[in-house]
């Protein structure tokens, strides 16, 4: 059994984790560290400055981190002291964040971090960078399409979409809207759709030569960026020290 | 029989349109205009300044134009005032030559004229005003996609659709492309796909309460616009004087 | 403010549906029964036995019920008794129950009945309704999508879907699945896709004549049926005794 | 410039394969073969028993057939003894004829053979069969859908398809309708939609995990399948004696 911590412990994706953990045959949940004390699923959870005394106590073998950035830099290089793999879930980094964060791991412990745990994204985005180096010379377009209170435009997920393509086409002028007389030329046209309550859409759409291929990703609940960070913590323990995305958990 | 003459009986949609006159059982194809003479399918094609002299000798039932805005008017008083019913595919008439139209066939020959003869784009209209009425509340957004040399965003029935919203929804803003930190309000999203030969989509999102209908058409070859056609050819003869749309010929 | 009383108040869908009448500013909770007795925000909930004494003491205005035949029959006898009007999201009963309702209801009170309260759904039908009537001789095939848990295929909204198809495009053979050599006729094609968690999508695809109009839904959340009743609740109070599905609910 | 001639220069793909080589700034059409003689497009075509003699005297560097499977077989065993490199599209060939082109072949000429040359078709198959190995354990679904005519089903592309899923996921049952009570375990289930003029979709539904990955392909045109020839005849010129699929003119 590998033993996992999870830092906010409390919160709405520590919950969900904590119990994913709980259920899975392959971890054990030991408890965790959130701003507040007190129980989850039976197990300890501390206040944030008493993490490095549960690790001396506990001796988790992975720690999960999906809180906010200053906190999580400070939890990894605990966990990282205390030889503790790790899978960071939090994003939002500061460049120098990120460097702490590098030196704390480097070499010490195995840590996996990615902004996107799904299983389904990350294959997505493997299947794209297939196509778009088979297509090259096909026109691109990608739409999302999100719940109406999404403000961020387009999504992260999409950007990421955005950035894979252009590794492997070239880079390229982004259109994020056409209207008017326009001509079409290399840019990637970006369609960004909100409405209603839906939950996550991304799709890719390559054409040309009297064809059209696309590649759709749906999600159906929130729930699938949790599993893919359990995934993360079976796969991590045992690693050697280095830093991973889920491109390798997966075997991308 | 009903008999048929085809201006622009040289041109690219004329050509489609003689040929399913021809095929059609019910319908006699006659000759036509254009601007040379000669001959289609064993007719007599004369120039265009014969017109009222062909008209005279043939007596069509029926004439069909899909021409050019200042060629199409003139056909049209000629044949007004020959008694010839008419089937109108021309567009981008100015105001004064809607006017001239008006007053040509006003209480004097039946008239259909629109900017889509398709029936299923026609059905599709009244699908959207359906739907906009009874999800008056509902976010709203409006794709199209087009093969990558088509000029002008939105497309035409694009354009219509939006109509068609907005009498149903009340007047709105229009939304072509979101970037950066957006809130949605109650604008309709427009988004225009350009790539390879894509034929025509049309599709409407109406999406809320933790559900999205959509309605999409799909075109596979431009003979649909000609097919719309020939069944208000058949239609429009024996109606009484008025200006009609497909809305009438379909019985929508 | 209308007074609603829930049955079931403390399964998964009377649950949610307490909650919704919480929230709405036009409706008020007052409690319910169910096969135990106790609290639902701090409103009483009785046992079932109990419902006359209770609707006698509370006097609500709308007994909305999600229960299962034999009782929902029992609870509508009795609700009808004292005059209060009923929305029903309970099915499965048999030709004698559907009597009996009709009995303890007709010319007595305002009762809503349906299989499905999704707005959405409604409206869609609705919709798949007029697509039908204008485009009868366009070939046609309804696709459902379901979670891969979902046993009974077609799903009951789709086999809504496939009658009113029939209504207005005249009884046709279901082809539940193509193999072999096969010969298109004017059959409905059926298709029932399972798979992973995929939470309910239904579409009707139209296609003829080089062109296809497809209407799909998604759901993404079972609480769009929730959110229809309490739209039931809302407007079937006041209402005439006859019994009336969503259709006049939401005047479509 | 490549010399390149045509089996069947008269038939349908045959002249859309002879304008498009015509059209080539690489490839040079020289005519070709056809149950009668003729010219195309300027060059000669004489009666297939000349082929011989229309080989030495023409010395074309590439044949391209798209005929049928005894007049193929027989072209091939020809053209291979004249050294000439083939790109054969003909399907049908019974295992004795396979076993016929095999011999004449190995060791002899470059041939590419395949039962699609669409560039999209089979870049879609890669795709799919990089996604199937990822996503192993999520559930699959195969939709296709062609006009109300075709016969077969599934489409060949769905039998490829459907290969390619159980050489990456373990051989499968296949479902090809559900009805009824149902009960999912590891099937593909496979879905044929037939309706109108839909030129050609195949689509891959991958769920699990709630969430969903959909691949899918759209023809808009069959001369795609030309332009593969196309491509496969400036590719096969100059390669290594062998029998090679699209996979490896694409580089995939």
């Amino acid at each position: 059994m590998i033993k996992v911590a999870v830092c906010g412990a409390f919160g709405r994706m520590g919950t969900i984790i904590a119990n994913m953990v709980h259920e899975d045959p392959e971890l054990e949940f030991i408890g965790g560290v959130d701003l507040r004390a007190g129980e989850v699923l039976g197990k300890p959870v501390v206040v944030s400055d008493e993490l490095a005394a549960f690790l001396e106590e506990k001796s988790p073998d992975v720690l999960i981190d999906f809180t906010v950035a200053a906190a999580s830099v400070r939890n990894i290089e605990i966990a990282a002291a205390h030889g503790v793999a790790l899978v960071i879930g939090t994003t939002g980094f500061s460049e120098e964040e990120e460097e702490r964060i590098r030196k704390a791991t480097e070499g010490v412990v195995p840590i996996v971090k990615t902004t996107n745990f799904s299983v389904g994204v990350n294959t997505f985005w493997e299947l794209i960078r297939h196509a778009a180096s088979l297509l090259a010379d096909y026109d691109c377009e990608v739409t999302e399409a999100h719940h109406r209170y999404k403000k961020d435009a387009p999504s992260g997920t999409a950007r990421t979409i955005i950035s894979i393509l252009e590794e492997e086409m070239g880079a390229r002028e982004k259109m994020y809207g056409r209207v008017g007389m326009t001509e079409r030329g290399d840019e990637i046209g970006v369609h960004v759709i909100r409405g209603g309550d839906i939950v996550g859409d991304h799709s890719v759409l390559l054409s040309g030569n009297f064809e059209t291929i696309e590649l759709s990703h749906r999600a159906y609940d929130r729930s699938v960026f949790a599993r893919g960070a359990i995934r993360a913590a079976r796969w991590v323990s045992g690693q050697a020290p280095s830093m991973y995305t889920m491109k390798e958990v997966l075997g991308l």
